[in-house]
């Protein structure tokens, strides 16, 4: 129970940084009235689309949470409550934060860069540590309810449950938040752009484009907010997960055994926390001026000493000697533990290789766009496929060394440990639309030309943090999906086991072998979901820029004084079209893979003839849906955010006066594969993440509400 | 016997079609001197190629030879031989067809579109018969060969092993034409558009463009050869896979009745060759003057004959009733074989849906290519990642269908019907590439519009049949690589079952249930292989045309006269700087599928401690890739071709007059979106289909070895 209070303790202490950093950020100049003036609308459209995009979600959440109380119980449905609402407040707050310190960084920059980078980097770290300690909060708290003031046994099907019901809720949030706000903010940017750069000829956030605030919008309600709900939900599922798994691995164990053993997954994500806020300090421009440089030191620091703080949370909690009951030792999860960090590293390492603009990848699609469009298209769609090799072998080794040290749970604990770096990678992600912001706020306002160039500096780091930061997003969102998919099956054998108080299972012999021709289709249908998904969420992106394009279009018409600069084009109507339009698209979607675990069981129990024979085929077949959802997921994903990282960079290697710089026919070339990156790096790859995950856990939903009926 | 010798007079017949199709063909008027001079540079071109492209696939070929011959035995690697040589035969017959079919098709253009529909479907059908009977007639003869004079029983090992290697033969052959000749044809394609259409503003197929012979050497050279080597694999490949399976299953009848149900899938092929030469005189144009209902009347009466034909086929050789040691009639063959038809029914409708100008995704990509070319990409690769949705949910319906009719047998006898049928499709693609030159040509030798008007009508049907048909290819791909998968599995069970004599595989216990971590690490490995190889074929065209624009710009800069119509631009040497390139390029990737599965096998074996623990691990991973490499490659490949084909008709749409047509901005955004589906839909997404099944049948030869050694 001690461990328990500290881990608390340690999720504190989070908010305590939060509140620390904000008043911090909030007390910085916020910079003359004309930036202000443009700080103000860009926050008020962030607010007001956030505002009515958890509307929409609490619409169907309260659905969802009546299903789960009536199905599984009060305490379950209360469980879902909390996931959801956190996950919520870990974007909300961090999204507001952002819009604040968009204006004060840019004002910020023109006194020093150092200065622009402290602020940017601090905002981003409040939503990165919000983003850990809100999530281990609600996870701790609650099982600490669930066990010691409910007084439930640890690994009792309520309190896995409920826990399961928590991972639900964040996903769910997730998913609606990474599309909505994915579709949100690439309309704005593709639409904008089309009609701005390339038919009106104006730069990037000139403020005579009508859509230039729905764009800096976009930036805090996609890259903040949605990327906040996506770690949140990998963050929690991941840990929650775990502890699933140790329920079921230690079972048998005694019970203050056992409960150290839940406890593991949260006690490394509370020493990371604190590894985490230390890892913030070393964040400064060194003698050097490498704004890339000062970050990587922040997170080499915090990867450094979660190294040592994770050795101290299992030595603490379950030593290094023979665990009950397993094969394997304390130590051996420690050495897992060190997988997940190394993984974590190399996978950021081979994404900023694809993305970077000093390496092969992002040099050939530069040279490709000389010879035109279509080549650049091309190469990098070669690109963005080849880029996924490395990270998915990265995978592989990782499971195969964690595998052989502690079974499944090795591959838990490697995962839990990536994942509990969270705060630190999420803080690297976030500052990136508070720069891009910045940069957007110094052109509207007309600052001088070396501002500018501050913010160009920060933002174009912000851009390669933001790939960076997105190729550890799927790569532990992949392996967090083989956790849960681990605890399907783990749950569905102990609900066999125990069939005769779960009659639903009786006589239920599931078959998980590749033969079995129930899994080849469970395979090739959970497959043909990323697709699916990826492809409502592009057209979604298409729609709305082509109806941003046509009101900018209506606007330059009507006023012909914007682009004269003596007419204010109406901002609120480009945000006010794209709110609309990303509510309504992320529905559909996003409601794909929540339905289809459950149309599949039905699907193959009739097709299978019913009965236990239908049962098993079912189970089959849904389990190998899960994970034919990773498999393509995991390559879907990163080909799209690599390969979308790649165009975007190779369009800056093109702008830094490489290939006949900018206005040449192959810049022309490079904003092309820009603009078919953004939905491909923003709205379809990311929301793949939470789209895998949410598949798995709709499916232990499933296993629980069939078991409990 | 008589059943085997009847087949092999069926297999006689596609030859004595060929011989008679082909001296009408020859005989037909060769057109004026300029057609003629033309066409002799197209067809010196191809002949260059393929000669070097035979002669490279020969090195590799031989070493295999030995290693098999080393490995397995003499009569293994004839098989081995016999697959490869007839493969490549079929390949290049046809394509000499093609290339003298071409220059006639436009000079009968001049006189009738009947004519020319007549002639160049002639030559496409030519091929195809050639590929369905050159592949019954080598793995029937063989078989012959092997049961009758060697005397060897029909489900022995050397039989089953000979009959796989063949299978390999027509695989490595067909890797190596699809790859090399996608890098061709694309090159040429993208370049010469590049330059020519881009940048000097001449029309496609102008005869001041160097590139232009090469680019009507590439429609031979990738989807004529390319094409027909894809489908003889696939053919032998899944008859092979068929009589193993049967060979496993019904082992222990007695030797006559398993000879008969051994000979089934040769018996299916044999029938519908005579129902595809029937289906050939059906192909007249009606009074609707509609060139795609033409062919499809061909097509349906083909169809609608092998239904009565398979029904015959089966009654007489194993009867309607039960058949030995299994649960399932002859009857419910015939039943499979009617889903195999119904699923070559609907694939080709989705097909023709997802890339037909008719049709809702082609008109999204034309409208979306108003608002810019980075739009028109969105859009087209969103309806590419869309079109593999139902396409894999008919495949899913099918194996879910077949298998509770007659199981695993079911599923093989249902691909070995859709594929009984690949004379007639591929007479449908064989078309496209000769229609294709026969414009080029009119377009060269300024034959007069209305001529262009007929060869164009008939080339944009080719279009569609080249994309109706690649949709055919890879979901029978898809298909014979699962009755692959489980010819490996069953061999596995066999050859542990009879460890006794071979003693490799004692104490062997794969476990191939998705719960087993080298099972996700087979699944991944495997997923990541489509990825890695379409990411090379993409820039392996890439690197071609890139190497096609300087040299184009070159000459254009050297030889002024040229675009003048002064002097003659040097085709030649386009023609042998692709040839360069595309042999080069084919090499290493076409390796990849080849030696994974012997990496991972080892790789796992070692990783996994050795021993028999090493082995079971290994078999599992292994299979699991097999599995995996279905999974994502069925998806890439969908999505390439069926992509690629909508971009290049949204294009078409345009310049019928939507949207601006030729020459808007909308007309350019669509030309990149053409280029982009270039490579997609003839170099990756085609060659993705033998890769996925190399992989297999590599894997099949892995533990044929391991098991004789």
């Amino acid at each position: 129970m001690t461990a328990l209070w500290v881990i608390v303790l340690c999720g504190a202490l989070s908010i305590v940084y939060a509140i620390w950093a904000t008043s911090s950020v909030l007390s910085a100049d916020q910079g003359n009235a004309r930036m202000q003036e443009i700080a103000a609308a860009v926050r008020e459209g962030a607010q007001a689309y956030l505002k009515r995009q958890y509307m929409t979600i609490a619409a169907v959440g309260i659905a969802i949470f009546a299903l789960l109380a009536y199905f599984l119980g009060v305490l379950v449905a209360i469980g879902f409550a909390i996931g959801a609402v956190l996950s919520g407040a870990a974007g909300f707050i961090g999204m507001n934060v952002s819009v604040r310190a968009n204006v004060r960084t840019a004002q910020a920059a023109t006194t020093s860069l150092a200065g622009g980078l402290e602020l940017a980097f601090k905002a981003g770290a409040i939503t990165g540590l919000l983003v850990a300690g809100l999530a281990l909060l609600g996870v701790t708290l609650y099982f600490i309810y669930l066990i010691h003031f409910a007084g439930l046994d640890a690994n009792s099907r309520t309190v896995i449950d409920a826990l399961v019901a928590l991972g639900f809720g964040a996903s769910l949030i997730s998913i609606f938040a990474r599309l909505g706000g994915g579709i949100f903010t690439k309309g704005a940017d593709v639409g904008g752009d089309m009609v701005g750069k390339v038919e009106a000829g104006i730069p990037e956030d000139d403020p005579r484009n009508p859509a230039t605030i729905a764009d800096n919008v976009g930036d805090n309600v996609g890259d903040c907010a949605g990327m906040a709900a996506d770690l949140f939900e990998t963050y929690a599922v991941t840990a929650v997960a775990t502890m699933v798994l140790a329920a079921i691995f230690f079972g048998m164990a005694d019970k203050a055994q056992l409960q150290s053993i839940m406890t593991l997954p949260l006690a490394i994500g509370g020493i990371c926390i604190l590894t985490s806020i230390i890892g913030t300090f070393f964040v400064k421009l060194g003698a050097s001026q490498s704004i890339m440089g000062a970050l990587y030191k922040g997170l080499i620091a915090t990867g450094v000493l979660s190294l040592f703080g994770v050795a101290g949370a299992i030595y603490w909690l379950v030593g290094f000697g023979p665990l009950p009951g397993v094969s394997y030792t304390g130590l051996a999860l420690f050495e897992c533990g060190v997988v997940g960090l190394a993984v974590t590293g190399l996978i950021i390492w081979i994404t900023e290789y694809y993305t970077g603009t000093d390496y092969r990848p992002v040099k050939t699609i530069a040279a490709a766009s000389v010879t035109g469009h279509g080549t650049n298209v091309i190469q990098g769609l070669a690109i963005s496929m080849e880029a996924t090799a490395l990270p998915a072998i990265v995978i592989i080794a990782g499971i195969l060394v964690t595998y052989s040290l502690a079974g499944l749970f090795g591959i838990a604990i490697a995962t839990t440990t990536m994942l509990a770096l969270a705060g630190m990678i999420v803080a690297l992600d976030a500052f990136g639309p508070v720069t891009d912001n910045a940069g957007g706020i110094a052109e509207m306002a007309g600052l001088p030309k070396e501002v500018r160039k501050s913010t160009d500096a920060l933002d174009a780091v912000g851009n390669t943090t933001k790939a960076v930061t997105k190729g550890y997003a799927i790569g532990s969102a992949g392996l967090g999906a083989l956790v849960l998919f681990a605890a399907y099956n783990e749950d569905l054998k102990f609900f066999i086991a125990n069939s005769a108080q779960n009659t639903y299972f009786q006589g239920v012999q599931p078959d998980f072998s590749l033969s079995n021709p129930y899994v080849t289709v469970g395979l090739l249908f959970g497959g043909l979901l990323p697709y699916l998904f990826g492809a409502m969420g592009m057209m979604a992106v298409g729609r709305a820029a082509s109806a941003i394009v046509e009101e900018v279009r209506r606007q330059f018409r009507e006023k012909p004084g914007i682009m004269k600069g003596t007419e204010k084009p109406d901002y609120g109507k480009a945000v006010d079209l794209l709110t609309k339009a990303a509510i309504k698209e992320m529905i559909i979607p996003s409601l794909l893979p929540v339905l289809s675990p459950i149309f599949v069981y039905f699907a193959i129990y009739f097709i299978a003839g019913g009965g236990a024979a239908g049962k098993s085929a079912a189970f089959s077949a849904v389990g190998a849906m899960l994970l034919g959802v990773i498999v393509t997921g995991l390559f879907v994903a990163i080909s799209m955010t690599s390969g979308g990282g790649a165009w975007d960079n190779a369009k800056k290697y093109i702008e830094d006066g490489h290939h006949g710089g900018k206005g040449s026919d192959a810049h022309k070339a490079a904003v092309t594969g820009d603009t078919v990156g953004d939905p491909y790096k923003d709205t379809a790859g990311p929301a793949v993440n939470p789209m895998i995950k949410i598949t798995n856990i709709v499916a232990l939903l499933l296993l629980a509400i069939l078991a409990h009926n």
